[in-house]
């Protein structure tokens, strides 16, 4: 490793505009995607266009955020366990108050165990400010890791991380207890738009959701994935903003709904696992910078609020996309024929210009 | 979208060299890596330099590769469905035929399918040569699907995507029926190693490996992911070289063995689902044509092994990620210790230089 | 254990009758339920009456049956095991010949492998004739693995089940690959008969099996699992007939659709793991013989014929009980008042009169 | 349904005695099993055995207890579910007053929420006294579901059941926040005992526990199920008193641990979800006021003190058929000779005698 670091560039457009509500902010603004996939870029600009068709655009209702990190100790045996997860809940205070110390952005705000057989796992919660906070939640759990071994009788080091929190595997906890942002987000297309540009109706875009994300993701043995393809936009986003983007693994996983009102569509993504932030690891890269700032996530505000802004931008972004994708599956060949077109196209455009 | 397309510039970096041998390649060489999280590099390198003490390094075995996509048709019942799944099932020869005209490269290898009411899942499988395939395999699959629409009675459209592929979500079908390159790695570092090296010892990472990446995520509903961190390693080796990196989600499920072998340790990671190609979107680029090169991946071989080349060294490459991670997790403070010499150390480092 | 053996007498009464056609049988028929959950009987007994008002009744759709058995053997290092699995792959004949030798009823129909570092799974699937088939199984399984590890050089014995098969426990692979008989039910409601007896519409139904059982089962980290109450039907009567009752595990790992079709219902439940026989352990029992007897399932027909009619007509009662709860809930208050309302009237119920 | 209630008889058997300590009680017990497949009965009784060759027996630690019920209501849209899901956190007080009314044992102690969409999910954590509490749970879910669509506005009746219970169905939500009594049990054999009881060694054990549970269950798509065959143990005990046995499903999902302590093996099996009662539904049958009684779980007692009693003697249970079985399993072909050998001789036996 004497060779100065390289780059891997990875092609990247802004595309949109797109329209955003909800509780968190009102924004129009394009969006960057990093991608070596280059018909993401037409498929979420599709997304993009409808919601500026529609008053509100995509409402976006924050309704949840933390980042977790789970350890585990070993105890003489499951009693033992026991005894001490009951020493921690009486212990609530004391904790917050080692994590305070740990950082002037991290905060405990909840925890939650499990035991098997003489293993107690220990899975806590913190908010982490604009910082996605994987090094602050691992930093604050190491403190109080040692602060448990140190004070509780009977147990012993297991790890610093238990794969109870859950970091970048499929699992259910993450969506069930939280981890990262939880963003759900809505739009309501009218019947004309749904015919105009997504070339469909609400009532097939509602049957496919049904039939492909629900039931076949079902059948695959799929873990809270009821989506098209959640993961794509998730990277591209993840790329151009300097986040770590393999945490688009538990990203990947949420939910679409899909609902024909009298002609109208309901469509809606749930996000439960986005993980964001506007500083810290990737952040101080030229690029990233100014993809943050271009977006409005580098604002004198409130500690998280850049963060938060940028969870509900790149949870609309996936709704454009998923929507995109959706209504072209409902017609036979449409996706093949775009596929082809756009990469016909996109053989003339300089990359890197 | 009218401005040209620029690059996010992801930081990356040669690490190694790692020694592999197998079934399809002996191998020394650097591995590139390209992330936002810096410490992913020297984790990397601890587990390469390791490798290069063992004399057969690593050795991995590819033991399945294929690329899938299912599509879904609607019958009029399910007796419909099921008389559909038997005509698919009689006309195996066929169906190979209409794949071969959909290009030089793809080749029908098999098909499964599910029926549930009066919905007919088929999954297809491919040979794609050097590439991942997706493109193929959905080319393929819409001939496949427009042909069996036109010859088979009491069907109609559904999807060309049936989410039972499955693509980019956390499902159990990928590992069970295959997606991608099945590689198995296996590594025997012997105890003095493990000692000087690792510090630690191999019953301690035996036992590490059963109570975090086997028990803990079990606990978290985690589905066929017992391991610490394939998704760090998989997302840095597929941006180097092109990949489509959102197939992470389905890389990340894989499962870590340790065994203590009287003091040696007995280390294996089994990556049911690289998808991964030489060829194909992204692979033009000119940093990615180099990284390709320097890793032998664009040589002049039989159609696929190239691409078989490159999934054993991303395979090798996350053991030694995998290696590192667990053996500092077995250490109280270890981890924390590592991340914070790294990260002050790197700031001196001048990225993109 | 000196004492003789008693009897738990579990409340039985039968119910119905209820009418079923398709691809097995053409039935009316009232069915055994045997449970402590006396609401249980209501229930499906309004579902039956249902469907002896629709013409073809329930149509069932017998679409697979296997019984499977998985071992696994350690081999040397993943290369051994690979080599071992191809061995497999080419010694079909033989293997089938071997599970001849076992008994006249079994036959092994094909087999899945997968390996994991050294470890290689088999996973072999038998038809069984009437029989479940567990033991059938069980007994070809150890004579494979035998024969394995007699001829194929590397290869030692792990253990004669490896839990992939999967018995009792509830996994993706059993929908997936199969394990028992795999019936779909499907019965269409007209719109005067929902509203006159079901008390609701279609389309309430419909939504609340989108929200109820395919959404809230996903977000409860479930797996192959959209529906009310399978579980119900199958211990009722799997007790009611003899079966070994534990498998409702993987029985109630199904699938509910529904659709409103104009006001009609379209309803159905895939039950891809009826794991039942009329021959075998259980079976001998004298009320188990009569009930079989009344359900026509002791016939002299073509080995396997009783096990599938049985297989239709559970599954067909499982679509009364499930049809009959969900109609229940779209409607508040509704389940409690009929909970209420029965176990009043239940009291005066002799039992075992 | 004119006929008379009649019984299936399930054949039972006493069991044992196996010794119990830990935080319910100290216990020296036969206990009950109704089963069809007797050779369950010898599997269990060795377990038995052992414990009580044991000074302290299997030690049982009750974790946890509560019984759940969710509900779903819809909402105009998310901003509005997420305002009701503030609402319900700040009235927790109010919600226990609620459930107060609703009976004498019931009490609410927790619940949580997930949105999706519109869509707000409730799940409802009660303790019920002696009962299993299905119905208390559901009347007192009633109550509250009522209570908040008559006082929270902009939200519409969804669903009194809405599968994030989960009841019945395979999930994670169970073993993550908890449904029924949570027990860890623990037995310690001595190194000799294994040996001359068991025909192995602690190192098989731990071995086969990890390859077969752990790794044969991940790659079956697993959910939780680190185990051989709780299921089997669980339906016979829950028959012989009068439990819900449906609630196996859930039930079956548990870990098993099995080390290597020098030569002793340390075995435990967890059990987050059983579903009991000492009162309610099928208690009032003699066989089972006959069994209860004799179990001990029919004392004067502080309520719920008799259901905690019965759940740690099942827990038990479970642990001495587990140990039996994966015990068998390490030895090639001992499983098809005990099998053999247990049909053989219980051809003799008169069932119902």
């Amino acid at each position: 490793m004497t060779e100065p670091t390289a780059v891997a560039g990875v092609p990247m457009r802004w595309v949109g505009p797109l329209r955003i509500s909800g509780n968190v902010a009102d924004i129009e603004t394009e969006v960057p995607l990093a991608t070596f996939e280059s018909p993401l870029w037409p498929s979420v600009g599709r997304g993009a266009r409808i919601s500026m068709m529609v008053d509100e655009g995509i409402v976006t209702t924050l309704v949840d955020e933390r980042m977790t990190r789970s350890v585990f100790v070993r105890a003489a045996d499951a009693q033992t366990a026991h005894l001490a997860s009951l020493e921690v809940d009486a212990r609530f205070d004391e904790l917050r108050e080692i994590v305070r110390k740990c950082g002037r952005f991290v905060e405990l705000i909840g925890f939650h165990h499990e035991i098997t057989a003489n293993l107690l796992f220990l899975r806590f919660s913190f908010t982490t400010g604009d910082a996605s906070g994987h090094n602050m939640a691992t930093l604050a759990a190491d403190a109080l890791l040692s602060y448990l071994l140190d004070t509780i009788p009977g147990i012993s080091y297991g790890s610093i991380s238990g794969n109870y929190c859950t970091d970048k595997k499929a699992t259910a906890i993450n969506g069930i207890l939280g981890r990262g942002k939880n963003v759900v987000t809505e739009l309501l297309v009218p019947r004309d738009i749904v015919h105009a540009r997504l070339h469909t109706t609400a009532s097939a875009i509602a049957e496919l959701n049904v039939r492909k994300n629900m039931i076949g993701t079902l059948l695959a043995g799929g873990i809270r994935s009821a989506n098209a393809h959640y993961a794509n936009m998730l990277l591209g986003f993840y790329l151009a903003t300097g986040q770590d983007a393999a945490n688009i693994v538990e990203g990947s996983q949420g939910v679409t709904v899909a609902e024909d009102r009298d002609g109208d569509l309901y469509f809606s993504c749930t996000l439960p696992n986005l993980i964001v932030g506007t500083v810290g690891n990737g952040k101080g890269l030229d690029f990233v910078e100014e993809n943050l700032t271009r977006l409005g996530c580098r604002e004198e505000r409130d500690p998280g609020d850049n963060a938060r802004r940028l969870a509900v931008i790149i949870a609309a972004t996936v709704l454009c996309g998923e929507l995109s994708l959706l209504a072209a599956q409902t017609n036979p060949g449409e996706l093949m024929r775009a596929h082809v077109r756009w990469e016909r196209e996109d053989k003339t455009t300089k990359v890197g210009g």
